[in-house]
């Protein structure tokens, strides 16, 4: 008899495992469960259709319905997994026309993502406050924008910021208020945040950290916004304050839920019995519902990017197929694009080595990204964070005009590797004129640390 | 007394060595001794001046003369040395007019760089035969340019390419002649080669690869080249045939010259001694004329690049200083510019794999450098050579519109430190739609491998 793998949810996470399920197992019953209209489509994608970078929401739609046909996959879309029964290995689903079924299944993939989830401020219900995490929830900001002249975001983390620059390339009054002193605030460090946040500003995006909102005014509409006793004038608000994984699946069919809030794994992607805190065999998590260690720090993180869900469900779905497969842990490599500044990081920040106790020494510099003498060189800072015990990278940003992401991909790399900043100094990096400097911005950040430690 | 080091030449490694001196000791003596009239310019960036991408020869000399006087340097120009005394301590030097000078030292630095050397073609001192090596070199090629129509480059290793390049961008008619199968043979295997080789075609380059210039000819000035039985008429030939170290001066002293014939240098790139191949102390060699070791391969190797010759300046230059600094080895990471097409590498190729006896594996990919729904993505190509025995990382390639050089020293880090391809393909890498995809092609190209692995 066929194995019977059932996933649920048909998102990144979800489609990855699925896909690897399939290369593992050419025979496998595979089946997707997914509450939404659309599966596999890339939400990371939804801020580029809002500024009109990416044409159409039709675009982000990763698969045609023939990839799935040709993958032979039963994609059940518009359905919902209600109950998840361990002992007899079943899953409870209902269709949008409220026809329950059971499923078996020998392995099961747990894939039910996260919520955006925002602060219980006042008036966060009115009319006119959208959230980003879906297809629908990217037409209602289109749509609210069309009308709309004054747009207010909660939030300058990543898809704050991707929102916020969206709407003011199509020509909205934006105001992004954050309750934390800098932009990207979990990514990177006050100083590295100085050079994004002059460059919103640049473009005409207003910045208000370190407050938080009181409320949100209107009737049953949004009309304004009270921040620090001014009350902000707004069409439209888009609160992108985090998201929670979804665990209630989880936890109500006995899984552990770990420390971060989100559903516990080991090292192959297994669920833990809630009880024991042993694997579960066969019952796996992927994607932004499930909880990682973090590689530098060896604490339990979530890591709620698109790579790591990918990189997750390939994990889940290869050894859900009966194959093997580890996941080592998360790093939080990210890359994002403000207006024409690149700007990424991996590992950990100075800041966030500060609240973990760690004694760490950083460097940072200003550089090139080619020749000094080759026109149209970019300027590019990139901040590495040393672990002063050690001497290992443990943490880098980069910011700049160009080739920001591959670097801060070296930097991953060289963290995973458990580089000392003394190897790093070392890096045999490549150079021509057109393309780069003779001494690496990374090299020179390393020096720059290599010269604090004497 | 101030400590005396000196430098003979102040290219590349020689203002390095002198920089990181310098900042080492603040207080010693440096002289800097050069044959031509121009100190510190950029070789790299010749070939991009004849393409007219960089304006003009000015732009690549580094620094201005107020840069040496800052310094401290005794910046002596047009000087030639002619012989070193170790057991004295002493250079002699003989500048423009014929004066003659014995220098004392208490460190010595030699970088006598290297020549470009063209082998024993028929007619290869005819008028209108060049190389590229000097400002003086690239001033009469240009020359050449604006009266010639057509040009042969023989050699299509990066400086061939590049010229070649260069003076098609400015219209000339070119043939490229390589005597082995396949363009940058020594960077590339035959199959990366393919995309570069049509991309040089594309944009109307004549290849003729696997074929020796029989013979160059013309009466006084150069007509054509003969090449497999058949005259292709040239108005001028560059060869770029490769480079041979200088290493007469170091030789006479004394000093080891090593199995590639360049100068031997220990780890602290000190100079060895000829008889008793040991270290000399405070003798230093430094960039093309110096022989160090490959950081794969274990085995003596020349890297002469612009980037290793600045990491060996300055570790001798630190050194020579009273300084500690070691030099670990090469690694040849490299990447050049054709047309629209980036292109590098790193570590050894599968062809060089194979003359060493070194059982490999490789994977290759082709991928975006976008999320394929962002507009604007590129291709590009990734190829891995993995050592079968450990499964460690030896080798990478990279071809591709965009974002090529960082790619090139993310694999050199993942082999500095000694990654296996199953820890590359854990890569924890950044993405977002505008810059890059969800699975990163490095990420690919190591799952490529692993397949093969089985």
């Amino acid at each position: 008899m066929p194995r019977r793998i059932v996933i649920i949810g048909a998102n990144a996470a979800g489609v990855s495992a699925a896909a690897f399920a399939r290369k593992t197992d050419r025979k496998a019953e595979i089946t997707l469960i997914e509450k939404d209209k659309y599966a596999g489509y890339s939400r990371c994608g939804l801020p580029f259709v809002i500024g009109g970078e990416i044409p159409s929401l039709k675009n982000i739609i990763l698969y045609p319905p023939s990839y799935y046909k040709m993958m032979k996959f039963d994609l059940r879309l518009e359905t919902e997994a209600k109950g998840i029964d361990l002992g007899a290995k079943t899953v409870k689903i209902v269709d949008k026309e409220g026809r329950e079924e059971e499923l078996s299944f020998d392995s099961l993939i747990i894939c039910t993502g996260a919520r955006p989830w925002i602060p219980p401020i006042e008036g966060r219900d009115k009319k006119g406050v959208f959230m980003l995490r879906t297809i629908d929830d990217a037409k209602a900001i289109m749509e609210a924008m069309s009308t709309a002249r004054k747009a207010i975001v909660i939030g300058a983390g990543a898809i704050g910021l991707e929102v916020a620059v969206g709407m003011r390339e199509k020509g909205l009054d934006v105001t992004i208020v954050e309750l934390l002193p800098h932009v990207l605030p979990l990514a990177i460090d006050a100083d590295m945040a100085k050079t994004i946040q002059e460059r919103l500003e640049e473009h005409g995006i207003r910045l208000i950290l370190g407050k938080p909102v009181k409320r949100i005014i209107g009737d049953e509409k949004v009309k304004a916004v009270e921040v620090d006793g001014e009350e902000l004038e707004a069409h439209m608000v888009v609160a992108a304050t985090g998201v929670r994984a979804n665990t209630d699946l989880a936890a109500e069919a006995g899984l552990a839920i770990g420390p971060t809030g989100a559903i516990k794994t080991d090292f192959r992607m297994r669920c833990l019995d809630a009880r024991r805190q042993r694997p579960v065999e066969g019952v796996y998590a992927a994607g932004d519902c499930a909880e990682s260690i973090h590689m530098v720090t060896g604490l339990p993180a979530v890591s709620q990017l698109g790579t790591t869900a990918v990189r997750m469900g390939k994990v889940a779905g290869i050894n859900a197929a009966g194959g093997y497969a580890v996941f080592p842990g998360v790093l939080g490599s990210f890359v994002t694009k403000i207006f024409d500044l690149e700007v990424g990081s991996t590992g950990i920040t100075a800041e966030m080595a500060k609240r973990l106790g760690m004694d760490v020494v950083t460097g940072m510099v200003t550089h090139l990204t080619k020749a000094e003498y080759f026109p149209g060189g970019k300027q590019i800072k990139v901040k590495l964070v040393v672990d002063k015990a050690t001497k290992r990278v443990v943490g880098g940003q980069v910011a700049g005009g160009e080739d920001v992401t591959q670097r801060v991909n070296t930097l991953a790399v060289a963290i995973q590797a458990g580089m000392t900043v003394y190897e790093l100094a070392m890096a045999r990096t490549a150079y021509a004129p057109p393309v780069a400097d003779v001494w690496e911005p990374i090299v020179l950040a390393a020096d720059s640390v290599l010269r604090k430690l004497g």
